[in-house]
């Protein structure tokens, strides 16, 4: 494994660990490398909308998860600024989730991230697309 | 009160009832009527995101909820399409946020809504835009 | 007026005399002040897309020149992050867009900006949102 | 060349003969097949903004070309619903412009693109997403 894969993979793991949200929500780290991170998630009873169907706010805060992996992955902290997210077709309970996030492009602290989120039998569900900006400091040393 | 906006006042009660976030994220409606709701929600230690402040995820959710009880207001079911957000600034552990969904224009199915993320102290935390579209049957008798 | 109102006005003028676009696209400002504009621009022929309605870049180009006088109207050098629109219904040959922006936060560097396009009729054609930030420098010494 | 990537081609063809904009701005075609289009356009001193670099509604404008040929590749009329943007880095006089559009999920009536915009030696530019709808009607057939 690459050193900057292997780094990326330490990050996402100690964001999830730190994190309220990672664990509350049982995300799952597929794979994390340099610019790169996939996430999983299982829709709940919990996480439903009044529609019964998954509430939009969980869709995006798993895509959102991705994406924050995939911006932290050089351990040096970064935030989003600004996410969009297109929704394509309902989840339902019980339905796992895959968000796959890919940096797009970096420029100076700026970096735009595409997210898909799919089922794990891989029919669409939604496309997020985040902008982040690095704030400085590293990840890890944070303690 | 105006009977349209003591329908959306019973659409968006029926629809926290219902759904499986709005108990879990303890959402409080203030104000639903024709077009137009806020709610509030306080930030928990299971909101926060691996940099100790409220993930995004959450402050999109709180106004992903906010724009759902908005564009289902004339009792009509309508789902979210499209949304972004900007992230203004950090929402910390235990402060109370408050999302108001004011509908901008309806076209056909379409329907523009702005929401403003605030803490209940009037700190600006995001801003969220929503794309909905109605997609026929009511909310209410769909029990 | 408002000192911080003439000062907007005289950078949205300043901007529109400078840029390239502003006179090409025939943009006129009708209104400038603090953190806000109101710009219009009528719809030609070499503005029209394949489907024979005015191109959503234009639509898009005429709410981001009201979001920019707006972001700059400070008389501090002010960029556009992101930008997001949604189309409501077609604008048509010969129509009048007026798009008016308002500022709805600003924190530190960043800006978040609402823009209504509509028809000088009243007609809704899109609502955009745009992000900012600023980059240093005045607007109107720069020459 | 598959039947469905010539029809894709004349379709992003007729469009541009079709409109205004394209031959305004001087758009190339590059390339285009199913569900995908590569545009390219040159920064002239008419898409300047008033700080001296390519107007945002400019670069976003070549950006929603390229959406537009993409998400209309199998001649059936399809619109923009939305659309978001983020600017990476500025663009200047004399530079020339490519934006590659891609299909990322198509469900239904609605398709999510992917759009980047990059300079033609490879600078990132921008970053754009757009949601389709398809609205009936062949785009070949309409003369």
């Amino acid at each position: 494994m690459k050193e900057a894969d292997a780094l990326a993979r330490r990050v996402a793991e100690a964001m999830l660990a730190r994190e309220g949200t990672g664990p509350t929500w049982r995300i799952e780290i597929e794979e994390a490398r340099e610019g790169y991170a996939r996430v999983r998630m299982r829709v709940r009873a919990d996480m439903l909308n009044g529609h019964a169907i998954a509430h939009g706010g969980m869709i995006f805060a798993l895509a959102d998860t991705a994406f924050a992996y995939a911006c932290n992955s050089r351990d040096e902290n970064t935030v989003a600024q600004q996410a969009s997210i297109a929704f394509l077709a309902p989840a339902h309970l019980g339905e796992t989730l895959v968000a796959e996030a890919q940096e797009s492009a970096r420029t100076g602290k700026s970096g735009a991230y595409r997210v898909s989120v799919r089922t794990d039998a891989g029919r669409a569900i939604a496309e997020f697309t985040g902008l982040s900006r690095a704030v400085g400091g590293s990840v890890l040393d944070r303690n």
